[in-house]
């Protein structure tokens, strides 16, 4: 604890001695929304490969709760309006359509999972497919990087 | 349909045509278990940002249940022995004990997402303490690769 606080005050120190380029919450910020897009671009690859046949569908229903669950932690992640990563300026000027886009993906993906969890997998499929229209909102609002090698 | 039908069709027959130096079928078994790693990956850094206090802890539950969904296909992803990827060959030489520790670590992420549900955040992130243990079994049978640039 004591060595937490140490290097806490050390960070401090530092920082009033660079230039404030980009805060270091600013960079935390946008680590954690993109943890949150990360996590569901694995799931949607993991249910796609189940979707096309290549991979058993034993972990559908598992991968149709994540989905919903890590949907419904997004909009809190863009709440602060600190522009970078993957995001367009879009997101934060055009606030009001954004988050009725996630929020109506979070709900989406929750009544996805409810089927999943409670019908057919035929019906769960046919609930994602509907539900998981990732790309109308990819092509608004993310501007899509490299990864660094 | 007909067009996946011809699509796959075509595939038989090429692949007719390579050497069978992998097979497809093998690349797609890793990238599975690597979507489902890499959620994990995802979910326990964002709670790590959360655990260090540098970003609000609004979805601390749905990231436990996020995590323990997850642990909960991971195990399944390792049952084909497809040596590859960033698994170590003893996943799959000492499988009695990688699918225990599995399995504990599915039961254990389990209970933490019911105290995290049920319980005080204080003691979800005492019981995430214990049950994240992800260094014992990486050292053990993970290769950590250099991502491509």
């Amino acid at each position: 604890m004591k060595q937490m606080a140490t290097r806490i005050s050390s960070i401090a120190m530092l920082a009033t001695l660079l230039p404030a380029v980009v805060r270091a919450d600013d960079k935390e910020v946008i680590d954690y929304r993109e943890h949150i897009m990360n996590t569901l671009n694995e799931q949607a690859a993991a249910l796609g490969q189940i979707l096309s046949g290549t991979i058993p569908d034993d972990n559908l229903v598992a991968h149709l709760e994540t989905i919903a669950l890590t949907a419904s932690t997004a909009l809190k992640s863009f709440e602060p309006k600190v522009q970078g990563g993957e995001a367009k300026p879009e997101v934060w000027s055009k606030w009001p359509d954004f988050s009725k886009r996630m929020n109506e993906f979070a709900q989406k993906t929750a009544e996805m999972a409810k089927i999943a969890k409670e019908k057919s997998k035929d019906e769960a499929v046919a609930s994602a497919l509907d539900a998981l229209t990732c790309k109308s909102c990819h092509d608004e609002y993310r501007q899509e990087k490299k990864k660094a090698g």
